[in-house]
């Protein structure tokens, strides 16, 4: 078995030294950070890490590909059915959880005391205080319970916040108030203060929220998408804040990045707009991740984090 | 034993309404918004509740004192040694310490993530990324380990960070990876990403933030005041903040308060300055301790959260 391997990655130099404090240093790593890059003896290696929007467009040149390690946790990218499927995909857990709650948690707080009004105030040096609410008691919503929306759960429980969630199929999770499920999606939407979405984008899953279920949502409520872009439809979403019939949206994806300058959402008061930063993948827990399953992978041990091309997660 | 109550407060409608809530209907309310609403049979009340900074100025006037229940965590306006001590003067625990919480580790949050650059960016319609670090393996020194330091140590844990703590006397705290005391403030600053103050301010703590202990930081690290005003010398603070030899403040309280607009605070990038607000005194909870003491007032029993005038709290 050869020791190729393809590291296909905007952040390539950070990776190679990343994957050498690992400990693999008995190995042939290609590295590219960019298509021009890549040459035969590169797509000849059987492992590939890197981002799933790259490795898309050249692992069907790829003749003696195994397994490729993604280094996000969305992998989308390679569920095209259009796209071979007859190797192993991982993804990559764990590591996002703590980095999200931090995300949310914080754009939360940030909301309910305003932060940005506070800045204001501070810039024209006048002091100004004005009421606000604790989070105890407020209702947070999570849909999709995998390892990251349970750590937000765990994280707005330590805050004193009500949980719900929200899953393909029913039954009880550990840290959740309640389960919803299936059908049941715009009940559950009706119920929170804070809506947020870290849902894999699959077939079900694409405009879960519409028209229909943003008019499900409290006038009060705001929406957090750190899931996938796909998971909004953006132009139904842009209609209910200009009309102010939720109380706002934090934004960290979108059906198509960078958001084009010419979205109305850059500019609605109501909106907080990130570029898709909530959790990123620091090379340095991805290199853990991948040195754990190269082990696995030369071992032929079953590999952590397999995706399933059907389920799409 | 009369059931006089004085209730001094500039929000005395919604303390009215929150101690009828929680039964207090055979009393006699004497309220008062300010000092020139007081009258005789108002001060002749042995019971009061309201803000220390009124308060203060009219004890003198009450011949028949018992008790008062200050609405706020701070009552250092009601230990100045030339003021009485004849009366208990109970404190407020407990419900501080979440809000608190969101409020330090969310304005950490806001300033690794730099939320005022994403909202700069966004005002321009900018999809700008850029690096930040997680909260995971920093480390948050906590100086006071009261309740509301205890709380703010769970938080951070939560989040993963290292939680060093300082108090006045030697001893383990559950929940705190190590115990600073007396005399190694210095030593305890030294090591440390987020200074949070949370102590009282007593004649030991005034200005324990000085020229000595700043230098003493690191020039990363960041200090965060939601104590007191008087526990830092603003003038060596602003001056260590100009020359960025500590990375930057967050400030909630002053020494004078609303802070004068002409500080130089005011306008530092790396300062973010907020109106006294980390922890407000919700009537709603406020009351729920009044009305707990009151009972244990009527009963001849010990209060709950009674100060030690010597001490300081």
């Amino acid at each position: 078995m050869t020791r190729d391997i393809l590291l296909l990655t905007d952040e390539a130099a950070r990776y190679a030294e990343a994957l050498e404090e690992r400990g693999l240093n008995d190995v042939t790593l290609h590295v590219a950070e960019s298509l021009d890059e890549l040459d035969d003896q590169a797509l000849a290696a059987p492992v590939a890490l890197g981002k799933p929007a790259l490795l898309c467009k050249v692992i069907d040149r790829m003749p003696a590909l195994e397994w490729v390690q993604s280094t996000f946790a969305g992998v989308d990218a390679l569920l095209d059915p259009a796209l071979r499927r007859d190797y192993r995909l991982t993804g990559v857990k764990g590591v996002f959880g703590p980095l999200m709650s931090e995300y949310v948690l914080g754009q939360i707080i940030a909301v309910e005391r305003d932060f940005r009004r506070m800045d204001r105030a501070q810039a024209a040096a006048r002091w100004e205080p004005f009421p606000y609410s604790g989070l105890r008691g407020r209702t947070m919503g999570i849909a999709g319970l995998g390892s990251i929306g349970r750590d937000i759960a765990a994280t707005a429980r330590h805050f004193g916040m009500r949980v719900l969630g929200y899953k393909r199929s029913p039954g009880e999770v550990e840290g959740v108030d309640a389960v919803y499920a299936g059908a049941d999606f715009a009940e559950f939407a009706a119920a929170v203060d804070y809506l947020v979405l870290v849902m894999p984008a699959t077939a079900e899953t694409e405009h879960v929220i519409n028209a229909t279920t943003l008019s499900a949502m409290k006038p009060s409520a705001w929406l957090i998408n750190v899931g996938r872009g796909a998971l909004v439809n953006e132009a139904a979403l842009a209609e209910a804040l200009e009309q102010r019939r939720i109380g706002g949206a934090i934004l960290d994806v979108f059906e198509e990045e960078p958001l084009p300058g010419s979205s109305s959402l850059w500019k609605l008061s109501n909106v907080v707009i990130t570029p898709h930063v909530a959790a990123e993948s620091f090379p340095e827990d991805i290199a853990g991740i991948f040195a754990d399953n190269w082990q696995r992978f030369q071992g032929g041990k079953p590999l952590l984090y397999e995706i399933d091309f059907e389920r799409g997660y």
